[in-house]
């Protein structure tokens, strides 16, 4: 029925893939973006950045995985108030569809603290984990009129209006922002921005060097002083004063808190993986399997979004 | 509307991924599969098959996927034909829903001649195209109550009508028949069989070590005498007189030309790698990341599916 805002899809249908456009001007083209969000916390902030996406929201269509568990059941319940709100008969707000999956598995670290959760340690089984959460979702929602995937966790709490709009102007495969996050500076009890996502980099020789005597299944980190990887990180590539919030640099590997992947790169089959690709887990063997096939990384250091401060 | 056997999803929905099962017993669990057919060539006796099977239709989605260019225009016209007598609301047979992906790019080697497709120095190109046709099609179509993936090539002209039950009944992961080809012997000049898809094995250590000099993009073939891996060979495994038809056998690497899985498998992200993945590619390499996802295949060497013979 026609009242719901959906099409019963007819029980054939033919898509033509060269009909499907992921442009530079995705509004104009009309070209259906699909947000996804791997949530074990809900922030209403993120709700509420969603909401106010200039993006046309019959366009949009968003897709939520959530662990099991006492931390992913709350989660469910604060998502499933606001998405009933926002998906009512009279709002102005609602999406085309919403596709939210349980999954049958925790979170390998519930209750994590953003401590905890950065522990190396931790690292592998976590991103493993990660990985998993995230082909589930991808497999089971992207369909065949997708022409954008936009990656986007729910702990990212400031985020542009335009931010498809923006990302998709500069036509790449796959293009990142840059992750900050707000804190108030101890030393001077102002406010203050500092990087949060180390996942965007270029690779460096020292890099290559490391993997080269890893055991095959062990994975190289960024972030951490113990594994000095001297890999150019754009969460240092800002320039002063603003700069240009288009500058674009190629990347070799990206971070997934915010991220705009053509549907393509997806469908070619680069997935997030769980293992050591390359000696690379989640969304930095994600890029580099992209790059396998022909797909390159992009990365905006002067255009932001923030991650929450716990 | 329910007229045409479809209902209009609605805007919202949730799924718990612990309600869907893949079990030893399908029809009973009322488990929905997704055919899935790279289809170059339409063949008649593929699509009797189709209609023959004792699986609920109604619980069976198809999806295709057809190249571009003058062959693919062919098989997509005799496919529309078939699809559009079969799913007519008189018709019995009439399956779920059906998909029908037409591709942006050309067949690698169109109007391919068996021994033309064969051909050593052709099937990388050949094998990596036919990875991004596999992964297109089963990103795009794979959904949310999918409980099981059957891949299906095109040319398979013979196959048991209960050939989803018989390969879910072993509850497996991954589950491939064997894959034989029927001919008449010159000699005699009576009809015979032989093997034709030697892609389920199992590993030996001269695959390994063969492996282990090649450059990192290098791939392994197997049936080629040039390249003597010396791995098991499920077409070599048949046992005389027919033998137990439910016999079971781990294996390393399987074919694609009929092919079970669950599509959890394909959900941790286990797709079909279009580059050399531990020097294996496409539905050989499906069955290695599988297995680094912890997924097991096997094969049934005294149960047999049957290639077209040009
Ligand atoms: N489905 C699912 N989502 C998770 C899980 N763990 C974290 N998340 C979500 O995945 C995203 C990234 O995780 P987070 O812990 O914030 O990573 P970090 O910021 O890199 O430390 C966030 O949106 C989380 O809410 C999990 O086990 N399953
Ligand atoms: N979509 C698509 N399907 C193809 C292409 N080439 C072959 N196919 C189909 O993919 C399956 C396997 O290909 P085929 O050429 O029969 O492989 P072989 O039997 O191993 O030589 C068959 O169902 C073909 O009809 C292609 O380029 N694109
Ligand atoms: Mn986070
Ligand atoms: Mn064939």
């Amino acid at each position: 029925s026609k009242s719901d805002g959906q099409q019963p899809p007819p029980p054939v249908v033919h898509y033509y893939m060269s009909n499907l456009t992921a442009s530079a001007d995705p509004v104009a083209n009309r070209e259906t973006v699909l947000i996804l969000t791997p949530l074990a916390r809900f922030y209403p902030e993120y709700w509420e950045n969603l909401l106010h996406l200039t993006y046309p929201h019959e366009l949009i269509s968003l897709g939520f995985i959530i662990p099991k568990g006492k931390e992913g059941n709350a989660a469910f319940q604060q998502l499933q108030v606001a998405v009933s709100k926002t998906q009512s008969k009279s709002s102005k707000k609602r999406f085309a569809s919403v596709t939210i999956l349980r999954q049958d598995t925790e979170s390998p670290l519930p209750n994590q603290s953003e401590s905890e959760r950065h522990k190396m340690e931790n690292q592998k089984a976590r991103r493993a984990a990660m990985s998993k959460a995230r082909n589930s979702l991808l497999f089971t929602t992207l369909g065949p009129t997708t022409s954008w995937v936009l990656w986007l966790d729910s702990d990212i709490v400031e985020s542009p209006k335009t931010l498809i709009q923006d990302l998709a102007s500069h036509n790449k495969p796959i293009i990142v922002p840059n992750c900050f996050q707000r804190y108030r500076d101890p030393q001077t009890n102002t406010p203050a921005v500092r990087p949060y996502d180390f996942n965007s980099w270029v690779d460096s020789p020292t890099a290559q060097q490391l993997a080269a005597k890893m055991g095959k299944d062990d994975i190289l980190l960024e972030g951490y002083s113990s594994m000095a990887t001297y890999r150019s990180l754009m969460a240092y590539m800002v320039d002063e004063n603003g700069g240009d919030t288009n500058k674009e640099v190629e990347l070799d590997g990206v971070g997934g808190t915010a991220l705009l992947v053509k549907a393509d790169v997806h469908r070619d089959g680069a997935m997030f993986p769980p293992f050591a690709f390359y000696h690379l887990i989640e969304t930095e063997g994600f890029a580099r399997m992209a790059k396998r096939l022909g797909w390159t990384s992009w990365g905006l250091p002067n255009y932001f979004v923030y991650h929450y401060n716990e």
